[in-house]
């Protein structure tokens, strides 16, 4: 039985319950959201551990996710373990193990048993990986199956993962498409480019979208939500909204009717590099063609000039995109583009996340972000300072700040001393 | 003459000549950009020193600008002097010190001479601090006068400053209304506050709304712009768009046409505080009402609930503000609302002020600004890392971080390792 079987006879199940008390929703509500598709709790029904459930979609808080997970050049299962606490501490709604190199399961069972929140993954990561130690002689993706591909998602989902991200969207006609009209960025999706390059190498249609009914399959069997991959997003401003793009968004779009149909929640991958013009679109578009399926979206970034700030041009993306709509934003973090990120970029890349989504949240009219910002403006007016710290978004920095430049006068800051707007305004005779 | 009798008189002044040439337009559309007051070039007329000139204004690409100076609680002039080289080198377009303290007259000598981009300031500051030293026995707002308003003005004026910020449009009626109303933020702008306090003690009107005619003549013998200061800006989300604003703003309007009949160059301030779907409507209404004048907005921020994160706030409502219309916004840095900003917050300002106005110009249809990203995506699917450094927006922080999480294989990143999208494109045999 997955969330969505219980949504359409009814049912209220104690995940509903537990979103709705967190989205300040009715259950029946939740209920209502998760029937239509509008909805989705991310939450694998054969996991046994207690889950901090994680409810995406209309009508609540804009949801925050960290990818985190090995690479090639660093692979230590204790630094992920412990950028995957920083970023649940820092107030990540859900993670994904992006692990791309290591014991790649191992990692992802000591992940899921560490995170409160719901764990997402990408399979075919681990299925190429999986493909190398014994076929040195050929390359990984003459031996790749697709039995290999089914195989692991079946794992992922064994395992206890609460979400996988495939890319079934990524046509053997839209790859041919791209080849003749080449892109400025190319394909910048790690899994809609193996996805793409072992289509053309066996000439054959894309598995996962051919056999799209044995994906459905093992999600339902799991409750396995299917975040469906943008493997085509654009990953340079110059490729926004290019017919690649809006073209497997109208595919992912009729997969995601049909994953609805058969009681799996499913939800939508979003871009990517979007000029800030465009990306209120981009979320009108996907939520129309898509009838309101939740809409996830990686930063946007902004602009394609300004490594090293990623955290920020994915900030002012991602708040417009969730001020239009989008459901949960994944975070970037200010290493994106040059490297794997370290524990302070994956601090850094959440708080920025979650800036953007208040600031969304705001903007979609969610009472108690509202309230959040008027309650904080009282403590400011009031120059309640261990208020203002304690309430802020993140603690920790205004507390570091305030101490690195203290005010000889406990009352007030030290950018405006004795002109303090809140001091004069009060008759204080500071002047 | 100013820049603005000018453009009336169909005169090409190098400033003109020097400012098209920076924004790519004929010197003849700049020239009719000023004379319709939707451009200015703020350019004290008696300055010896060459400057950067600024054009601010339609068509223009957006600038960024960052205050500096000193306050009570830290006031050493070689620290602001610091600030100010690093606000430049890291690509500040305008300076403004806002010193509060020490010798003011002094610091702002210095800051002018060091500064090769103009420096804006706000005369009241050091009007109110004067009255200091001799008047311990009754308060700085008793013994403020009129005369001292103006002669610190002028005083502005004769030391080379380009642009000031007078709050003119703070009427004794706005300051009745908010004390019968009042907000959840209260009055925030320090200038605004000084006058609305001595308005109420001396019952009286604001003396640069009354005698604006004085402000003009000053400002026309020295071609010193006139930022119109919203003293009455939203100091926290739930006071964007409320009563005194926006009757602030008709005020600065009207204000801003005297202005303009007088050959006075005049820009208009704005917010401040305001939640994330209204920042468009800020735009929009300002530009209606002022008839196209430059928009100068600081931030805003669009959320009250970050201090420490303040440089990202503001990136995203400068980042909407631009591109809906904006031409200069003053940064914010992550010190906001804490304490007054060392030289590395001064430098994270700018730099994501400036993400934010490039984010902004590539909206706006900026041609040199759509082209960077299209070049640097280029570099970056040829995996071209010196070029991506070099033409990142500040090279120094993706450097350092590519050396920080240093791949095996140096045509690679270290995220994505033999996962690498470009090289698998590419045909090399990475997998």
């Amino acid at each position: 039985m997955t969330q969505l079987t219980n949504a359409k006879n009814n049912i209220l199940t104690d995940e509903m319950r537990l979103v709705a008390e967190a989205e300040k929703l009715s259950p029946e509500t939740v209920c209502t959201l998760i029937r239509e598709g509008r909805a989705v709790i991310p939450a694998n029904n054969r996991k046994k551990r207690a889950l901090k459930f994680c409810g995406i979609g209309a009508q609540m808080k804009t949801k925050v996710n960290a990818n985190i997970g090995t690479s090639q050049d660093y692979c230590n299962v204790d630094d992920e373990l412990e950028k995957t606490r920083v970023a649940i501490e820092a107030g990540a709604d859900a993670i994904m193990d992006l692990s791309t190199y290591g014991d790649i399961r191992e990692i992802r069972k000591r992940i899921i048993a560490e995170s409160s929140v719901p764990v997402g993954t990408v399979p075919i990561y681990e299925a190429v990986l999986l493909k190398r130690p014994s076929n040195e002689h050929r390359s990984v993706l003459e031996t790749l199956t697709e039995t290999d591909l089914f195989d692991t998602i079946l794992k992922h989902a064994q395992d206890g993962v609460d979400f996988i991200t495939v890319h079934c969207g990524v046509t053997h006609a839209i790859i041919k498409h791209v080849q003749s009209n080449p892109r400025t960025g190319g394909i910048v999706s790690r899994g809609g480019t193996i996805l793409g390059e072992w289509m053309k190498l066996h000439q054959k249609e894309n598995p996962l979208y051919e056999k799209f009914d044995r994906v459905i399959e093992i999600a339902r069997e799991y409750d396995l939500t299917l975040s469906l991959g943008d493997g085509l997003r654009p990953g340079a401003i110059a490729d926004s909204f290019d017919y690649a793009q809006i073209e497997e968004l109208k595919i992912l779009a009729q997969l995601a009717e049909r994953a609805r149909l058969a009681d799996v929640q499913v939800m939508i991958e979003g871009p990517g590099h979007v000029p800030l013009h465009q990306v209120q679109a981009q979320v009108l578009l996907q939520k129309s063609l898509c009838k309101g399926a939740p809409f996830y979206v990686l930063g946007p970034v902004v602009t394609d000039v300004a490594p090293g700030y990623d955290h920020i041009t994915s900030a002012i993306g991602g708040a417009v995109a969730a001020s239009a709509g989008a459901d949960m934003l994944c975070y970037v973090t200010p290493m994106e583009h040059l490297g794997l990120p370290q524990a302070e970029h994956v601090r850094e890349g959440v708080i920025a996340s979650r800036i953007a989504a208040h600031a969304g949240d705001i903007a979609k009219g969610i009472e108690s972000a509202i309230e959040w910002d008027r309650k904080f403006s009282l403590s400011r007016k009031n120059r309640d300072w261990d208020a203002m710290i304690a309430n802020a978004l993140d603690p920790q920095k205004p507390a570091a700040f305030r101490k690195m430049r203290k005010p000889q006068k406990e009352s007030v800051c030290s950018m405006c001393g004795q002109l303090c707007v809140y001091a004069l305004a009060n008759g204080e005779k500071v002047l």
